[in-house]
């Protein structure tokens, strides 16, 4: 009559525990409560809360919100909070739980988050970047199943990624491994905002396939792209390159090709230095599925000689948009007395 | 009245057991031998014996070679062989103990390295690449003492390297880890015989440094760098370009930065993935000590701005010539039951 009592007694079992996903953006909030028993089985969050960034998303307001939120998952889900992952872009201290400077936001420089999260809500916090989180829920619940070892990159608006050896994510000295938008990939590229010049994030997020598409646009005037960007060379985004390079766009497909190839000698650089059995592409850009991954791999064959390529597995990312708060769930669920 | 004896009771204590480091290299065979106890402390090799490698170096010539000289040190030393490491260039599988290939001496392919040093000297031996085995080396009893993690790169007539992740080597597939070697510096530059264009070796080895310095004197004749050379261009040598810059030849000493430059290219890729605490030169390149390692210092500030360069130390290594050696003894050592 009762079988939920049934299945949890009373007492309560640990696989009753909540576990807290937070992800902070600089234009979006999300919140996810999962239910530890079925999280570790399927990763799935039980119920998720996401609004945008509402006014100028200072600590002092976010953070709240973010509580507030999350206060209200945890009503409705019923049970006890056991621990907090949260997701954030940009250097912080995962050690002390410290966002160093979150620079998409006003006032986010050297932020106590964890302690502010959990004093808040009354269990432990830890957070890691959403890149870091992204890999480590591909890891668990996506592509990288069964794999001990992964590098993850991200390719969105701009480029981030994480690495992970032997189960674990590496961080390296500032919480900094996994900044693989900042290998060089063209020597002579433009200057990157970071300082450096031809980082793979200027030459192949999906920011620099619009810039450059908008470029080449100035001297070779393409019919397809300009109806697909409504006549508005400023309107091209990186999915109406893909769309005109279907559409047989000679200068899309230039493109497209030259941006696998920026991706090639990134992912070359990668492969030399840590030989991973796996390399994940996600984000937006890797949204092209096969039409991204073909040209990748079929290119790192010409920049990959003494490392085993047809051992290495180069595909696209499993989970969704969500992957970063699955991620920091799964943060959660590690930070569970027997681990999870 | 016998101190051996006190000091080491018959039934033979574990730390009097032998370790045995084997190097085939090619050109020379070495081998070493130390007594675990010791060695667990100093990193020190009891007796080396080391030889040009004679004839054709087949393996069916090297290997019995190789067992003779260690038996004739074992004999010397008196005492029990625990375990035996041996170091190789080129592409192995350490967990089969087999060399793939090793490119350097003919008949090379496919050989169980291992098995055949295991069976003729009665105890387990396993194989590792030479700069893997150098970074074990230089982590365990050099520049590496204290850090968890590091990456080590030897700068060579060609350039190697190994990564160390909390305290392992990471191996990666095919063994192939840390061919930093063939990370991409120049995308525009000239092919590497390995396949890829402007690979690290192709513009920082020692063979690099030599042959872009003759290709510039072509059209810009130097007089220190001929009087050193002997007015024999095809005689340069890197350390004669260190040399020349030393005596304020302006050719020499932009070959030389230009060598920095990339360097730092390269060492950015790695940083940007891994942010090791350490990065550790090794080999004949390195033995300029601060004039090569203030240029890479001062170059990476112009490629890194996301990874906290002040907490990444960049240093010379502290183990010489003998360095796969000692770091094959130390791969002897890990093999001891109760780690080493």
């Amino acid at each position: 009559m009762h079988p939920a009592t049934q299945q949890h007694p009373p007492t309560g079992s640990d696989d009753d525990d909540l576990l807290l996903g937070i992800d902070i953006g600089g234009t979006k909030l999300a919140v996810g409560v999962a239910r530890r028993g079925r999280f570790a089985i399927t990763g799935e969050l039980a119920s998720i809360a996401k609004e945008p960034v509402r006014g100028p998303g200072r600590p002092d307001d976010l953070i709240p919100r973010a509580l507030e939120l999350a206060r209200a998952l945890i009503a409705g889900e019923g049970g006890k909070l056991g621990a907090i992952g949260i997701s954030i872009g940009g250097p912080l201290d995962h050690l002390s739980g410290r966002v160093v400077n979150f620079p998409h936001l006003p006032g986010w420089r050297d932020i106590p988050l964890c302690d502010r999260v959990a004093g808040g809500l009354g269990a432990p916090a830890r957070l890691d970047n959403d890149a870091n989180l992204g890999a480590l829920a591909e890891h668990r619940w996506g592509a990288g199943r069964g794999f001990d070892s992964m590098v993850y990159l991200t390719l969105s608006t701009g480029i981030g990624g994480g690495v992970i050896v032997d189960g674990h994510l590496l961080h390296g000295v500032g919480s900094a491994a996994g900044e693989v938008g900042h290998i060089t990939v063209r020597t002579d590229g433009p200057r990157c905002p970071c300082g450096n010049r031809g980082c793979l994030e200027m030459m192949a997020s999906g920011t620099s396939i619009a810039r450059r598409t908008r470029e080449a646009l100035a001297t070779a005037p393409d019919p397809i792209l300009l109806r697909l960007a409504g006549n508005d060379p400023a309107a091209i985004t990186a999915p109406m390159v893909l769309q005109a390079a279907d559409e047989g766009s000679a200068l899309a497909r230039g493109i497209w090709e030259e941006t696998a190839e920026y991706i090639a000698v990134g992912l070359g650089s990668i492969i030399h230095i840590l030989a991973p059995p796996l390399i994940v592409l996600g984000g937006g850009v890797a949204q092209a599925g096969e039409k991204l991954l073909e040209p990748v791999r079929r290119r790192l064959r010409d920049h990959v000689f003494y490392v085993p390529l047809d051992r290495i597995r180069v595909t696209g990312a499993a989970l969704g948009h969500d992957s970063a708060l699955t991620g920091a769930a799964t943060l959660a669920l590690t930070m569970m007395p027997d681990g999870g």
